[in-house]
């Protein structure tokens, strides 16, 4: 079957667990590649450059932009967030399934640069699980949590440009999903048209006539 | 997330073991069901009227095509095919994942009426697998067995109308893999649109302005 490995692009509310279900992910299963974002934004307590995040300056994003370093990059609420190139193509042509965290705007660029990317969006069940979930988080100032929220409003209103829609109220159940779905997409037609190429070949020596 | 049925068109090269992958995927996981097809052909030995197939009389077949008691049906090596509706339509109804094991002509029609079906096409690695495992069989004359080959490169090239492909050379991956498959399909954006509605409106309220 196909090996050349998928991308995986993953979206979902600030506080719908992104992070926790990717990471979950990583350490259950082989294969797959977790990608880390550059951003500008300040380290929260327990962060680590180069395990969360590369903490970058301004001016250095601006810099990581100029020599085109990254594939996507976009701004959300008020700092640079990126994916740097170079790991994402190293990863996929060693036949790994890549994944990026990164919002809206940054996954339409990549699906648009990349037709085969795959999008999920990732929810928490209702509104109300998203607001005590941000605020129990206890990262953010009130202030912030209120502009995720909004931010969560309109980015919900973009959900149908995604090719998939999980709802992560249990783990455990969300991991399983994600990654039936990646395991899934490896044996679509349209990924494998070159061995599907072979065996007609093959088998045309049986054709009468 | 959605958990109306999703109907499964299984179909693939004769030999290619689709009927072994089939039983051993609804014994192995619950929320399967297999509709059994109606045929016009004998039955093989050791094959049992309601288990492998309904066997039913040229002029019987021909009764149900009338009284519109088949989704689809199709003609194949001089006889009937046929899928009866009301099996498919109670299980979906239920929740079920229906899997239907037909023919190339068969699952186009059964696509085109009912347009979120999933088309699945099994192949054997190669050729040779193919030729060697229908004459390995033993049920049928050398001359049936040319008939299938001959037949097999005709379908090859339907191939690209299927969603997926998968080679059955180790069963218990192949039955893991077409599980993946169907479960995954579960969360697609396009089979869960209600739910994003809802949970759209439900967090329009934290909209700003």
């Amino acid at each position: 079957m196909d090996r050349k490995g998928i991308l995986l692009v993953v979206s979902g509310f600030s506080g719908a667990g992104k992070g926790t279900l990717m990471k979950e992910l990583v350490s259950r299963y082989d294969n797959y590649a977790l990608s880390i974002s550059a951003t500008t934004r300040s380290p929260r307590e327990g962060e680590v450059d180069g395990r969360e995040y590369f903490f970058r300056t301004k001016e250095e994003f601006e810099q990581m932009i100029a020599d085109e370093a990254l594939i996507e990059h976009a701004c959300y609420v008020g700092n640079y967030y990126g994916t740097p190139r170079a790991y994402v193509e190293e990863q996929l042509a060693l036949g790994r399934d890549v994944i990026l965290e990164i919002e809206i705007q940054g996954a339409l660029q990549i699906k648009k640069r990349f037709p085969d990317t795959l999008l999920l969006f990732v929810s928490t069940p209702d509104a109300e699980t998203l607001k005590n979930r941000l605020i129990g988080r206890g990262t953010e100032s009130l202030d912030v949590v209120e502009k995720r929220l909004s931010r969560a409003s309109e980015e919900a209103e973009g959900i149908e440009n995604y090719d998939y829609f999980i709802i992560n109220d249990d783990l455990d159940t969300c991991v399983t999903q994600v990654h039936q779905i990646i395991q899934g997409e490896h044996s679509r037609v349209s990924r494998n048209l070159e061995l599907i190429n072979t065996i007609k070949k093959d088998i045309s020596k049986f054709q009468k006539g």
